[in-house]
């Protein structure tokens, strides 16, 4: 018997967080120095996590299909790339300087609000972005308002954040970190970490680390076309790290300054209905956030508006995720129309397009893209899969199992193999021999120390879905059947080794 | 019939690109820009062998072990990590300007030798590192000798490189650039890339794309033990970029600016014998490679000199590889004592130590490090996979194949499946049944264009072991059979679906 709940936001970010460093998903980069803040290491657990997902998303997206191939492209390409993509010129954020304490804020998430009595403007406050933005301006308001020992009443505050301010309240506004006046306006700040590549560092030898995955595979596309015998349409993907220099990352691995990618750039006909491929695709992703175990109830959609694309896009459609920390976007699929491979051509003086054998037009392709954040997909699937329970034992006794619901498919270790009792030669050796069998072929778990009670419970909260104990049945009854016991539902069974492995082939996949 | 042979060293290099860039395997990063040197992309051949070797390398050397477990790290750590780890200070190149062309060499392959006549220097010449550096400056000692019209008998030259000169005889050395003496002493060029994180660019934002994967694994060292149930002796393995800036990328993608590693640390007990675990490594990694299809032939060992190691390593042992353009490092194989652990428990004030329950002490385990390059793997597979053959087809007509001898394990299509012809409705419905089947587990490609012969030679030509025909006996005669044709052999037998999947099941893993 058990009763299940999922801690609510902040104490179930918590609590994952603590999972992940406790069993070895997540740790800090570098925490030994301190850490670095925005990277991430990901442990022995965190790492098999990882690569499932990423393996099943290159299977499903690139192997099992026959219009997609795929290419790993460099981190550091050449410059001019960045040129003609745009990144050099606008990919930017918004920072805002304190001249005093040499803080820096990005705009966007630097709140203030005029402190209105009885309709006269008194002064500025400021408040960093947070759940309770509003509160603390309005909190502030109302402290100002004592402090001046000023008479009437205060209006409610009506939060703009700094790329919204006047210079006339850019002269007003305080700084967090001093509280005075000390802010300057808004400039651009340009996200991509520099380098320079070669034994000169000037501006001959610039390089970026690149923000996205994506240009790698226009910067391809005429490569892949003459050597892969690809048709339109057809898509190209990739898997790999980018780079942003965040501002001010956060929420754990949501928004890091290293992080890693699977886009997939699928070119369509100029002529065909983008829509309808865009459709495919939205659909296409949820259908796979589904297959590795990401509950329908967290998903949604977002499109977004449409004076807000840019020029050249026809429309972008998010998926987006309850988050503990709120539904924030994980999957963006745009509909780019040709801008890329038209700028790229124009950049290179190398045509970037394709004959059309129907029409005897050459034409460049347009463009749908599916892109995530690898990290955000994990931090999705830890948060979503987390539970704690209340369950009762045969002995009547209460306790508390912490358990990852992890698909099969993704799961770092699929089963446990557990002798009933380490100390009886013939259950130890059944059980290295199905151990040894199992792991040539999945990532498997031996474990001989303790109650079987607690090795299901170490199991459980890494989110191994069976586990497999060898007990006296095994070796004193007829047919060599061991008891399955399921994570979620906790039951069990007798099976044989067979059924084991077609259990196996069935759900890891 | 056939007669196989692998064209010789330039011839093959030569061959070997070209089909890299032909069929898909890799290309130049950048290229509609003018290319990137020293940067190279994966194309969809290409990115597909580089999964199944890191993959094969992952389960080998991770998944299928009891005592290895794996990390991944971040690319850019906190900066400390390359001071402790002796990087900021010591990993450089020696480095030569010319002062008037502006070109950079590395002094270590930037050879020179004074011109001898009758046992008078009258000068001296230079040359770039060449197979034939020698007879290049024998030449330019005897065209010197001819211009300056000296009589006598010029000695033979005896090259030295650039960090063996004195400062007497560079203020005499000729540029290569130039002809006239503009050479600058050697200086220590530091090849990490360097960035800065955050806002700042100033000293306090410094960071490095680091050099090695290996620093993650002792970085990490702490947060493994704490959280791993591990005991010694255990590893901690990764796989993962790298970026060095190389002064002379070359080679192609052997000596690269960005690269992939994988890289192992093996930690055992101070009291342990490292030489037995030195040797129990180089024989796992020449077994692997030989798992992997790399020919014994190619394969050989060297011992670093005792007197050219760094003072705290005990060891180091290259396994080499015989390469187009010569023998060459493939993996090293370090014994590095407790240095790594030690300089990072120093630098962060973090013990790095482990209790020993027998002795009631504390100590810091002893390492043993192998490490390869993935990228050397690629190119030594390709290099000894790759061979041209004169087969005569059933006409009599001589023809010559180009074939991959790639294996099983690593080939990026493992079968390919052609109806014998396309117009047969019933040839084409059993062939893409029989598709569609085995494209859930293994990467299989479909061709029904031209003649089965021509389709046989596509799929030798990257490496595919087996193709499998579906003629008429499959659909008219009883038992469901196919023609099997095996790549090497070029034999053909007939084949159920059973036993089809039974060596796919069995050859690769």
């Amino acid at each position: 018997m058990s009763t299940s709940s999922a801690p609510e936001s902040a104490q179930l970010m918590e609590a994952v967080v603590s999972l992940a460093k406790r069993r070895g998903f997540v740790f800090q980069s570098s925490e030994i120095y301190g850490g670095l803040n925005g990277f991430f290491d990901y442990g022995p657990l965190g790492v098999e996590l990882k690569k499932n997902i990423r393996d099943c998303w290159w299977n499903d997206m690139v192997r099992r299909r026959d219009d997609i191939v795929g290419v790993e492209t460099s981190i550091i390409m050449h410059p001019k790339v960045w040129e003609a993509s745009g990144h050099v010129a606008g990919f930017s954020d918004p920072l805002v300087d304190c001249k005093v304490s040499k803080n820096r804020y990005r705009a966007d998430q630097l709140f203030f609000a005029p402190v209105i009595i009885d309709g006269v403007t008194h002064g500025y406050v400021s408040a960093l972005e947070s759940e309770k933005t509003t509160e603390d301006l309005q909190a502030a308001a109302e402290l100002m308002k004592r402090k001046k020992a000023i008479q009437g009443t205060l209006a409610p505050v009506q939060p703009r954040d700094m790329t919204e301010a006047k210079p006339e309240e850019i002269a007003l506004i305080p700084s967090p970190a001093t509280g005075n006046p000390d802010l300057t306006a808004p400039r651009a700040f340009n996200m991509m970490f520099q380098t320079n590549v070669g034994a000169m560092t000037d501006a001959s030898s610039v390089a970026y680390l690149r923000p996205e995955t994506a240009q790698g595979m226009f910067v391809d596309f005429k490569n892949v076309v003459d050597t892969g015998r690809v048709k339109l349409p057809f898509g190209i993907a990739q898997t790999g790290k980018s780079f942003r220099n965040e501002i001010t990352p956060r929420n754990f691995i949501f928004r890091s300054r290293e992080f890693e990618q699977m886009e997939m750039e699928f070119f369509i006909h100029e002529d065909d209905d983008w829509a309808k491929w865009h459709r495919y695709w939205i659909n296409w992703c949820k259908d796979w956030l589904l297959s590795i175990g990401l509950p329908e109830s967290h998903l949604s959609e977002y499109d977004h508006l449409k004076e807000k694309l840019a020029f050249y896009s026809k429309g972008t459609t998010d998926i987006m995720f309850k988050f503990p920390f709120g539904v924030q976007e994980l999957w963006g699929i745009a509909a780019r129309g040709n801008y890329d491979l038209t700028q790229h051509a124009n950049a290179s003086g190398k045509p970037q397009d394709i004959f059309d054998e129907a029409t005897k037009k050459k034409f460049v392709p347009h463009v749908i893209e599916p892109a995530v954040g690898l990290d955000r997909i994990f931090l999705a699937v830890l948060a979503s899969a987390y539970a704690e329970e209340q369950v009762t034992d045969e002995k009547g006794n209460t306790e508390t199992r912490t358990v990852l619901r992890l698909s099969p498919r993704i799961a770092p270790v699929k089963v446990a193999v557990l002798p009933l009792l380490k100390n009886k030669e013939a259950l130890v050796a059944r059980a290295q021999a199905l151990y040894k069998k199992i792991k040539r072929k999945y990532p498997c778990f031996y474990d001989e120390a303790g109650a079987v009670g607690r090795r299901y419970r170490r199991q459980d909260e890494i989110g191994t879905p069976w586990c497999v104990t060898i007990d006296f049945d095994t070796i004193e009854k007829e047919g060599d059947t061991f008891t399955l016991r399921e994570r979620d539902s906790m039951a069990q069974k007798r099976i044989t080794e067979a059924d084991l492995f077609a259990l196996l082939e069935e759900q890891v996949y």
